[in-house]
């Protein structure tokens, strides 16, 4: 294993630090492992965005958190949900009395430890409401997720409903809005190497030189079927074919469309896997409205690309061009 | 090799098209290979700011074309210079009669074909001053280069200049303070793993599983020696020792750090050595008043990191702090 580590016991804590370090705009309570802006909830007396799930997936979700996107995130170690007591410290650290919205990647642990918490919260006299994100379409269940896996169409949701909750929506609605976000997005990766968790020392399953796992999950999870690699051109049409076999793209249908890197992949590859997306939509006569071409939702080192295409309303649009001033997706501030 | 391509004689072109299909704020000529700002140049009768190198260090150069930073940059094929006829074209496309900075980072090709263009453009009537980038202390000499290699300090020259040509500076004020900004700025990097070349097809060297390249160049070059993989805390010592005898720092000397990921390295692993990087600089009463902590000048696949630190006076902080709006690097717009 090649880390640029200490040791793999201490990486959560490290990082932390060096998060609290990098972004004096962020608060970091080392103790009950949670991000925070540090000017504070997400607006006066508006409704706060807490999201969180395993470490290994940076930014996502401490990188999002700032004005226009999360008011707090709670890493897990690494590939391992947060606990409960994580998340209910960061609802009593952020919520104005308007709730808080728990925005959960479908994966069991995820969404069991959320839900314990927002009854500790309801307990403590705030008002939670939940929204799961599951826009995976390679399989069905997996190895830690009965549904779908929740993968880069949270990244839509927290950017999307961030703005929502900034402009001072009542938390009914910004759970809405999470729900409609999630319902109209769709994503599917391909993986070209396994990764490595540092607690584990070597990579989560073997790939030979010549293939790729088709349908992978954040987690290294198996996909749909191992494959020859095969070139991008073809790897695209083959998540495009799944993508549009779920939620099917008439013409002049507006999208937001991010090309995602899995922790590994050279940015030259992907806008070379832009390029076949953007062809490949557009001779459909779909339009890409708005794109995010980088690593947004990362499987630590693991090489490969997903794709996610929410099919977006007017409404959802404004939203995402609302100002956001995160380490990880900045703009109109 | 494994990479999300179609042909390695294509990467460039694809590459090129995914970055206009992605970013309508930038023009790609496709023909020239230039990409510029879709809203001309850097301000209007204001000096003109253009870089360029192999492709392969993504974001370099064309994620940092926009307001505040580049006006042009010219890439070449991976791994290998652009050519004069594509720095012309660039300088002819942006010139405003004020005049163009070249920023070059010092490889032997890059250099040769810079100079050339700079006496080509004189020939148009277009007034061209250079600045060469040599900011990394691993080496003297290397595979590519006479003197010292240039890497992370193009970013703080690229951003720190970009800001004062938006203020209306005249081209020796801009070329004087680029040369400013690398006379203060050192950087040193450690690779875990080669980087594989699409063209080559295989990695660039051989890195035993147990061994880190200390001092690598941004292709793969040889650095001061091999050694046994260390704990970050031991490699983040030995670069800023190689940095600091270079160029002692004093307590309350304000600095710009960049921890910069090669291309395979986890964002989690980049906070890791941050968090070292700012305990040891702190324990010295060294300010970190500014910070990058991403992937912005990287070497395709490689996993390693390299740190730049750049001692930085009020004026370089100020503009530093000036808004950016390009695809890698956006703030205060």
């Amino acid at each position: 294993m090649k880390k640029l580590i200490n040791s793999p016991e201490t990486v959560l804590d490290e990082a932390l630090a060096g998060i609290a370090a990098a972004h004096p705009e962020l608060r970091v309570d080392a103790k009950n492992k949670v991000i925070t802006r540090a000017d504070g909830t997400i607006r006066a007396g508006g409704v706060a965005l807490i999201s969180g799930g395993g470490s290994g997936h940076e930014p996502l979700h401490g990188g999002f958190v700032g004005p226009g996107m999360l008011t707090a995130a709670c890493p897990g170690e690494v590939f391992t949900s947060p606990v409960p007591d994580q998340m209910l410290a960061a609802a009593q650290a952020v919520d104005s009395g308007a709730g808080v919205l728990f925005i959960v990647k479908n994966y069991t642990g995820d969404v069991l430890n959320f839900q314990m918490a927002a009854e500790l919260a309801a307990e403590e006299g705030i008002m939670v409401k939940t929204v799961v994100v599951d826009d995976d379409v390679a399989v069905q269940d997996s190895t830690w997720t009965a549904g779908r896996r929740g993968t880069g169409a949270t990244v839509f949701v927290e950017k999307i409903v961030g703005a929502l909750a900034e402009q001072g929506a009542d938390l009914a609605a910004v759970a809405e809005m999470g729900r409609r976000v999630n319902a109209c997005s769709r994503s599917f990766a391909v993986a070209l190497t396994a990764c490595t968790a540092p607690a584990a020392g070597k990579p989560g399953f073997d790939l030979p030189e010549d293939e790729m796992e088709v349908g992978v999950g954040i987690h290294g999870e198996p996909g749909r079927r191992r494959d020859k690699l095969r070139p991008a051109r073809e790897i695209v049409a083959t998540a495009l074919e799944a993508i549009l076999a779920d939620q099917p793209l008439a013409a002049g249908d507006e999208t937001i469309v991010m090309v995602n890197g899995l922790g590994a992949t050279p940015l030259l590859e992907l806008y070379v896997v832009f390029n076949e997306v953007a062809t490949a939509l557009t001779g459909q006569n779909v339009v890409i409205a708005r794109s995010l071409v980088g690593n947004y939702v990362t499987s630590l080192d693991m090489a490969g690309v997903s794709i996610t295409v929410c099919k977006a309303d007017a409404d959802m649009l404004a939203l995402w061009d609302a100002p956001v001033n995160t380490p990880a997706l900045r703009w109109g501030t």
